[in-house]
């Protein structure tokens, strides 16, 4: 039995509160059990560069980690002058996500920023931010298409992500960091509610994973991620 | 009238969740309205290299904003691989009222991190997270304590923070977003229970002010902040 | 009786030497004692981003000591990559400060650059700052006039500033050194020739300020601006 | 049929050359077709803080392009004071992948410093870089058996690495610089000579991947690194 | 006799790789004996701000070692977030030196990017970079030619670079590292095919250096740099 | 005739005001001209990390201009975090031209550190810098023999430097800054007493150098450094 009492298949409790800030065009508070991020989307009438006049928007993302957020403190990056190597994969992975599910040539030329910041880290962090960024984008979306910025929806697919990995040589999933410290090999899976990768990241940290391994771990995920998209549906009061 | 129907001397709603996130040995969730700031304190067994062979303790804060608080995305400071200006002038000015009402050689040679990270500005942010960090400090020393690892309690005086300013040439406390964008001077007041000064930063920003004026804000801080410590002490579950 | 032989509300030998520098349109050489800054004003026909179109002008300082001007040497910022927060405090300090004194929007779309290079520190050095930058300020507005580049000063008020603080329980005015390092409160006012207050910054190092204290130093600090001005109106040839 | 006339399941002439370097004790130029790169390592006698005293050793990467290795010049890091985010993801991919073929508590407490400096890009850098950096660690390893540093090779296993992707709907192996930028999916796979994973990054770029083509990807990278790892073997004279 | 056996006035073997990458306008493989360097020349059309609307163009070097280029490994600049200081002023000599023998006013308003990366350092490397930077420059300026965007040739003089120095009390030229490390002094010579100098930076390492010397120096490295500029106009294919 | 009435081989006004700041154990003011470098040498007890436990000392310099010391002001490097490319080459050069006349076995391990801040800039301010930091560094030393710190001087070598170029095809000395931005042609000379060379640095800006004119500049720069060094000795009243 695990850590905190759940089945190896057994996702955390998740929760999402919608319009947790009152200033950004979307704002998330989203828990993995004691792992807290608050996600947000906000909409800039400009695009980078290299898409001026390309007629098509853009969205991107920075994940960040408050000092307090695990058990021995995080020093800033400002402080070390360097963005954080594990913050910069991170952010790139959750901007990739975000921008797969979402035809940019239909969001016009603009921007649409993601910040994610981990208030509190107990394992998951990237795909709680992954999972909660999605519905901030969806409220600053939605907010394009009332203000009449916006005439369709640009999103294609719902998507969740979620971790798995091989503890004690047994597949899990939703590791707690408890587990994720001691895991084998760890996996983050982004996928559509049809079903289809949007992202893979699997790594084998103590050893490799094995043909079999990596068929039960990808299912384990598709399980659980259809049920956070559930979850993610309910919040959003659209039809499961 | 003011923008919020309060009267010239009333404050905003001030509430303190202690005990907000999981790891720091302090941690607060302050709000002076629709300010909020999570404010942490974290002990760490070493001082910085001025101080070390001293026997005396230290305390440092650190203060940001997350890029979602404003009305405007506010770029992250790695971003620009500056430390805000404004957020080195406030963490300085934190630091140096905590460490003014603590007994630093009574500490021992440790370091107390305090962090201030506004989730939402509406004005006030720096005195919030002053009267924030307060109670994340006490709660840090109180767990010293009963760690065994201080015998007396460092912490000489209560204190709270209030910001006053002139707007429409009328003096007026605790001065929301809205407010403080058209005064013509504001002032932030940091005192003790007994009433005494540990910092004052007066500007005038439109136009300089006057003898009478100031006596005028700094009797409103003064009020203001007392009502303030007793919302402290009922936090901390002490006698008022 | 002080270190020096002043009295408590007696100022060191306040020295200003214009045109010290022949590039800057304005560039003075103060000195508060063996406090020496070298302060310039250079007139840039641009303003900073947040201005353009506004038909306003801006003023902003910067501030830095150089290696050899402390008893001990001060490592540069660029070595470490950062602007030293102390720096960062004083420069917003001085730049708050000329502004406040002057109608930006008579300014023009231009921007004045104020610098403050400390060549020797011996206590004040952020007042001596203020005081030698307003002196600065005035010759290259004297310089935009003569140029026919204005028509009328936008500078309102004349101004100055000074050091008070508590030593050995006692209020004494321009701290050196040696007495401002073992202040038990310091405090840095700037003011108008009308007596009404620019900027207070008091912070109560070693314990609180009580109000009688406050009291003292307010007024001390006062007497002490009063005859900085008459210096600074000498040196200007203007009637005092 | 492919831009280079290659079939679907077949790679680029993969060329290895040891020894490229006289200082390092490993060095290798790798070629994927055009694909080149230095990858060098170079024993360091001491580990970071973290591991200080565990007997335990270590193996970071670091990875770079050189100015010319693209169609358009890419700006040094140093100029933008950032290392690039893609730079930090794929340097952070070729350390995980080496340190978990090699049981680093046998490493001794010593640091192997992996650099891949790529001098010509056309698709592929991390798997080549990630595949030449096996060698170049497999020869510093011999290095230190032969100087008697060590007694035990730590390396369990022999692995490489290889890109695979979605092309016109079609899987394909070892894209090109021109195929992985029309690519609809994407992924890299790191794998050891027994089939098992280490790393796998797949990202649906264009479009979400379906179960049926990860099947495809995965059988097709499985192949292409079989073919691959002989290569090594004959480049280290081993039996295959 | 020499470390390698070389007279006091022979120079090392010196090859020069022309096309050596696919991408840069000019790219060139240099080798001074051990020492190698990859220099390239890419042409962008646009200018710095200083030069815009002059109607006449730029030529900047930058200058970089691999961290396995020496016997011991070199951190990148990155992570230090500073340029090295020597390569600063290696990278100022190289640019100065190209822009010296051409009519930057006959290039048109665009930019020649030089890079030079040293793959292996045994001394020389600042000569190697500018004689090599030399033929990728000519090859650049050939592509402007050919693709008729440019008339005539902006290079005035064909050029190359030597170091000479004082070992052992005896002059010598080309210094491989072994000897570098123990010279009394060094110099660095930039000469036109004329006989012209173009730069010198002689300095005199462990003691002064006498008129005497000074003359030796300058005598045997003009024999060696016209040497050089044969084996460059061979490789050109130029009339020697 | 030259711009400012001198004939071609005489150099301007030279003036060494020594003990000009209170702190430092050096610290001169030394003026070419229009030229004001301030320039302090400090003792720190203590040698970089290679030169632990070798017995031997260190001399290293920071080369800086005050953002007023040109007709144009001059960004600090803190606001592009970057160390400017010329200061750096050029503190590289006084550090380098002060070391080769100490004797560092000699010194004990402790580091000299030289200021050079440019207060005014008007041509010549690198060889106002080293001539004038000799100066400092012979001060610091001499504080070092007094305080018996030191028993023997480590000073081998008087010396001086001075600027010569080619204007208007004439070669001339010490060329203020409008002479400068016309040369053809600048060298900077770094001389002993004895008439060796410490450094040369020659540059041909627009058009090469060549053999009869290298040798009239380096006649003309021994003479004015004869002449510079007789000044030297005459402030620190020693015999000529």
């Amino acid at each position: 039995m695990r850590f905190d009492k759940r089945k190896n298949d057994e996702i955390r409790t998740v929760r999402i509160t919608r319009n947790y800030l009152k200033y950004p065009h979307g704002s998330v508070l989203i828990e993995f059990g004691d792992t807290k991020v608050i996600c947000t989307a906000i909409v800039e009438e400009k695009v980078p560069q290299f898409l001026k006049g390309s007629g098509q928007g853009w969205i991107t993302a920075e994940y960040n980690m408050l000092p307090g957020a695990n058990a021995q403190r995080k020093q800033r990056d400002i402080t070390k002058l360097k963005l954080d190597g594990r913050s910069a994969e991170i952010q790139r992975l959750v901007g990739r996500s975000l921008r797969s599910v979402t035809q940019l040539e239909k969001l016009g030329e603009r921007t649409i920023w993601i910040d994610c910041d981990v208030i509190q880290a107990d394992g998951g962090t990237r795909v709680a931010s992954i999972t909660g960024s999605y519905i901030a984008l969806y409220d600053a979306i939605s907010y394009l298409i009332n203000a009449e910025l916006l005439k369709e929806n640009p999103i294609q697919y719902h998507m969740a992500a979620v971790s798995v990995g091989i503890v004690d040589n047994e597949p899990m999933v939703d590791l707690c960091y408890a587990e994720d410290s001691k895991a084998i090999a760890d996996m983050n899976v982004v996928m559509t509610e049809q079903g289809n990768y949007i992202e893979i990241q699997a790594t084998g940290e103590a050893r490799p994973i094995t043909e079999v391994e990596m068929d039960q771990l990808l299912l384990m995920s598709k399980n659980a991620i259809m049920q956070i998209i559930q979850i993610q549906k309910q919040v959003l009061e659209l039809k499961s």
